[in-house]
């Protein structure tokens, strides 16, 4: 009877054909086109926003656009009607769940709760709408209880508690809207905290922002809790890296005065409230929306976050203020998200095993099974595991933010522009790379820089002490501004900045050391535990270092054990993945509680042997060649495989 | 070797021989002779004040006394030593327990815990003095671990929750008090939440205040968590009645603006401050030490406490914001107590049975058994209860606060030169009378009205309408100064106040209005289970005006029903034994909580008959008479028994 029109969508050239009158939302969730949309297609969220190219459409309201977009023939999907055949471009904004641009080494299966057996979506903090019975003489329980029975009766647990403030409100904001409210609640065991009580139905704004606050980087994601999806993330440099590089000196200057640290609580709060703001904005959310923010951090990270005393965390015998945390309100330390929501900060195991390495732990399964295996976490400072399904135990090393990118001639973050692979195709250093976002490159992230490390060694380059041998450089290497050897990647002809990328002796140091603290850590831990490195089924790699790392470079530099290339793996950033697991389910947050309790912490800095390890692990890939018969066999080769 | 002193202790005569430099306070001790000591003889509380009337003592400091007191012979006991016989005093202030002068018909048997089977001590506020182990390498878990694994060990519920704020303070105040603290614990089932941490033992130090919120009258008992003692009481008038008389008025004015919302919510809160203020600085305690507040009213108070909105508790259908309420922090109603310190609010059961009911049920045990029992709570709401341990139904009439000696020519509150219980000796009103506090008299309470008017009623001075008898009455009738006529009972000579005490025709007549409209409910409510007062094993009689009510006069004016007196009793403010055993006991808490969710609310607005009932009782003792056959003999018998 009515006529049909066929709806195109751009870029992704899929097709729909409908009916006239159908929206192009409808369309698009026909063929499968992802068009974001958060309020299911009221016309209220504004989120919709699609661009009609060619064709007629009966559109809708104009209130969430320009002048100017509106000329442009910006639409909202959810409104406009087809009136014609249609060409519809979907804008980038719009795109539910186009590719990450600046992935920062995230494994996303590791964080992804529908990829874990046993665990289902059952936030920290959930929305739940509930459309009360209005009150009358044979049901005049009060408004709180009218609520709580609604509630009990969708599923959440039955003991509940509730603010003052949101108390006081509950009377005139139930009638005000026709006894139809979300309720945001909190979780812990038998007891449901209604946190806040929303007019109206507000279940599809429930976000989180996990986060993994590192010595060097803080890096954020943008979870959307109805599905667990990950929309977006961001990252910058820890400010508080202006009061010192490493842990140490952090604590201590937090611990001169109280208006110390305050500065550094102050600087990672910003730094976190800066990140929140860009993911809120990109996304056309409100601070309000985000109910949720999980942060996994090593223990000074979240002492100085939450403005505990770190001091004793340096000094023997070692002592945090508080390693298991209960959820805090984020407004508490200035979070700017919905001032009732709830920070949980996952739980540190010792002075220097924080809720990154726990959170790590649980997001690779570590503590599953009867294989041994060993997780390397390596940020600032490098956190060795080794477990299974019966014991669990943990070392630290301080490795510096080499592998960050951070004190390092032409390091950078793994964000747009970073060279993150590369080679040196021959003996004249004839370079191959590729950056992040494919953009021009502008420096160096910690996977481009263990590559490079790796190919200069390759190339002789750099001789096995990490010296650069000038002779073997060609034109490559000179004598920098600072008087040291530097070698020319790119020079700044080529580069997104018009600066020249180098790498100087002292950069490629600073890797030899980090690299041999994690190195010679993890072999006084098996030793401690009377295994080697044969008896492990795996070893993963975790850190925010990169895209992704070349682990056979890894392991040729002496950072990785010589095993076999498929007992190595990276899994990316882990702090991160077990974070947002927490933050989607419960069970998850609980399993990550027990871990915590069953990791044991074992104390490199009373072990008479690390020094030795650490100083023959000096070399690359490490003095005693013995225990890198591969990479010798490769070295060998002139050029590895 | 040494010498041998007599101590003698006044007023109580008792006398101990010790050795030379005994202090007095261990000679008290010795022979029983009771002194107040908070601190148990650190020299910290200041409370054990003695008065040296003879001898020489070793004194200790002088910070707690002013120069006339040392002058006077003011010491420490817990710190001057004997050095010679002495004669010590122990002045009021210090006497542990001494009798409460201003008893507000408490039955202390009610409120006092070891009363109660199957109760013991286990407030829900609770001090536990801990001494951590101090940490080393091979015992390092981080502080807040520490805590909670001592506290864990002397048999708290192990699942800790602890603030941020007190989390950030743990650590310096562990190391400044060498690891000795006390814990301020609330407790939720198998939460414990550590509310506070104090250096060293503070654990003597441990109140609670309950509250008695009534519509005309708040009362508040000091109570030592430690052993359950009560330790004084005050109360007064609540200064909202300057915004109405009863509940409907003061919801009417609160809910015309916030502000006037804010100022009922203010008033009552500088009650009850004015009321802790009195209570804390008369037992030498801080603020600080309470740590608890328990408050049972009816269901408009505790809203306008809260800030609860209220207005539509009196529109149909009577819905409240909330009836079961979690814990709030005291100092989110600004009480200066602990600031940290929690506030219990007992839970209503409907918009007109509020906490001071339930608590009542509680506290009279009426929950329990399977005979049926009535309990009548006297307030200027009327509250009837009745049930066993198999229903409870409960219904609620307003009465007016003359029972409270409120809007009453001479009444006023059950205190000091209150006329409590009187008799008329003879047909010419030769008065015999006792006051409270034995003091000369300044006004009527609420026993002594009920006296008054059943002896009116006796001697003939009033008719059976509460009609004044001019011819009957002699000397003492006459009209006042606002044209009505008044009963002279003690001329202004006789006075402490020098003004005559009188009662009025108006206020006869709100008397007979008052205990027609509880008759009524008490007749309707029963008629409606298809019961009569005769299946009732008793009727208990509740209410906070007077010392103890003559059961016997209350149904001869028609109060109460014509039963044996041995089937009526008194039971006092059972609002406040219920608020006390709650401080004292999570189960009483709990049971409490389960009373008010198995109490159901009987509607005597919608009922037709109440009316017609209440018009029938606005006799002494009834129209029907019929129904009154031991009020009639005794009548016939001239002056009753």
């Amino acid at each position: 009877m009515s006529k049909t029109y066929t709806v195109q969508f751009e870029p992704e050239q899929l097709s729909a054909t409908v009916p006239e009158g159908t929206t192009i939302l409808a369309a698009a969730n026909k063929v499968g086109a992802f068009v974001n949309s958060l309020c299911g297609g009221d016309g209220v969220c504004g989120r919709c926003r699609v661009v009609v190219r060619q064709g007629k459409v009966e559109a809708g309201s104009t209130e969430f656009f320009t002048r100017s977009e509106i000329r442009s023939g910006y639409v909202l999907a959810c409104e406009a009607k087809a009136q014609s055949d249609l060409v519809v471009e979907i804008p980038p904004e719009t795109r539910l769940s186009g590719p990450l641009e600046y992935v920062e080494g995230e494994v996303p299966e590791l964080g992804d709760l529908s990829k874990r057996r046993g665990l289902r979506l059952a936030p920290l903090v959930r929305k739940t709408c509930v459309q009360l019975p209005s009150p009358d003489l044979s049901n005049n329980v009060s408004d709180l209880q009218r609520l709580e029975g609604a509630l009990a009766q969708t599923g959440l647990p039955s003991h509940f508690q509730m603010g003052l403030k949101v108390t006081q409100r509950l009377p005139n904001l139930l009638r005000r809207c026709d006894w139809k409210v979300t309720a945001v609640t909190g979780h812990r065991g038998p007891l449901t905290e209604i946190i806040d009580v929303e007019p109206g139905d507000t279940s599809r704004l429930n976000f989180c922002i996990a986060a993994d606050i590192g010595t060097t980087t803080v890096v954020c994601h943008l979870v959307d809790l109805r599905d667990g999806q990950t929309l977006g993330q961001a990252a910058k440099y820890n400010s508080q890296a202006t009061y010192g590089a490493d842990v140490i000196h952090r604590i201590i200057h937090a611990s001169r005065s109280p208006e110390a640290e305050a500065a550094l609580r102050q600087a990672v709060v910003g730094d976190l409230n800066e990140l929140i703001h860009q993911l809120v904005t990109q996304y056309r959310l409100g601070p309000h929306d985000v109910t949720l923010v999980v942060a996994a951090g090593n223990t000074t990270m979240t002492h100085l976050l939450l403005g505990l005393p770190a001091e004793h965390l340096r000094k023997e015998p070692y002592v945090g203020a508080a390693y298991v945390l209960p959820p805090f309100r984020a407004a508490e330390i200035a979070l700017q998200v919905n001032p009732r929501g709830l920070l949980y900060c996952l739980p540190s195991v010792a002075a220097f095993v924080g809720g990154d390495v726990i959170a790590g732990i649980f997001a690779t399964g570590l503590s599953h099974g009867k294989k041994i295996r060993m997780l390397i976490d390596i940020g600032t400072n490098g956190e060795i595991v080794v477990g299974n399904e019966e014991f669990m135990v943990c070392a630290s090393a301080s490795a510096g933010p080499a592998f960050e990118g951070a004190g390092c001639h032409s390091g950078m973050r793994a964000t747009r522009g970073a060279i993150d692979h590369l080679r040196l195709l021959d003996a004249k250093h004839l370079l191959s790379f590729s950056t992040i976002g494919s953009a021009p490159p502008v420096g160096l992230c910690g996977t481009g820089f263990v590559d490079l490390v790796a190919e200069m060694l390759r190339v002789g380059a750099i001789d096995r002490t990490g010296r650069l041998i000038e002779s073997a450089c060609g034109r490559r290497v000179r004598r920098g501004g600072r008087g040291e050897m530097e070698y020319l990647l790119v020079p700044a002809s080529q580069t997104g900045h018009e600066k020249d990328i180098v790498i100087s002796q002292v950069d490629i140091n600073n890797l030899l050391r980090a690299k041999a603290a994690i190195y010679a850590a993890a072999c006084v831990l098996l030793k401690a535990l009377n295994l080697t490195f044969n008896d492990l089924s795996e070893v993963l790699v975790a850190g925010a270092f990169g895209n992704f790392l070349n682990i056979e470079n890894a392991q040729f530099i002496g950072l990785l054990p010589d095993l076999e290339l498929q007992r190595l793996r990276f899994v990316g950033n882990t702090s991160l993945a077990g974070a947002k697991l927490a933050a989607q389910s419960e069970r998850a947050y609980e399993e990550i509680l027990r871990i915590a309790s069953a990791t044991t912490y074992f104390e490199l800095s009373t072990e008479p042997t690390f020094m030795d390890q650490f100083v023959s692990a000096c070399f690359f890939p490490h003095t005693n060649l013995e225990l890198f018969p591969r990479v010798v066999a490769a070295l060998a080769d002139g050029r590895g495989k």
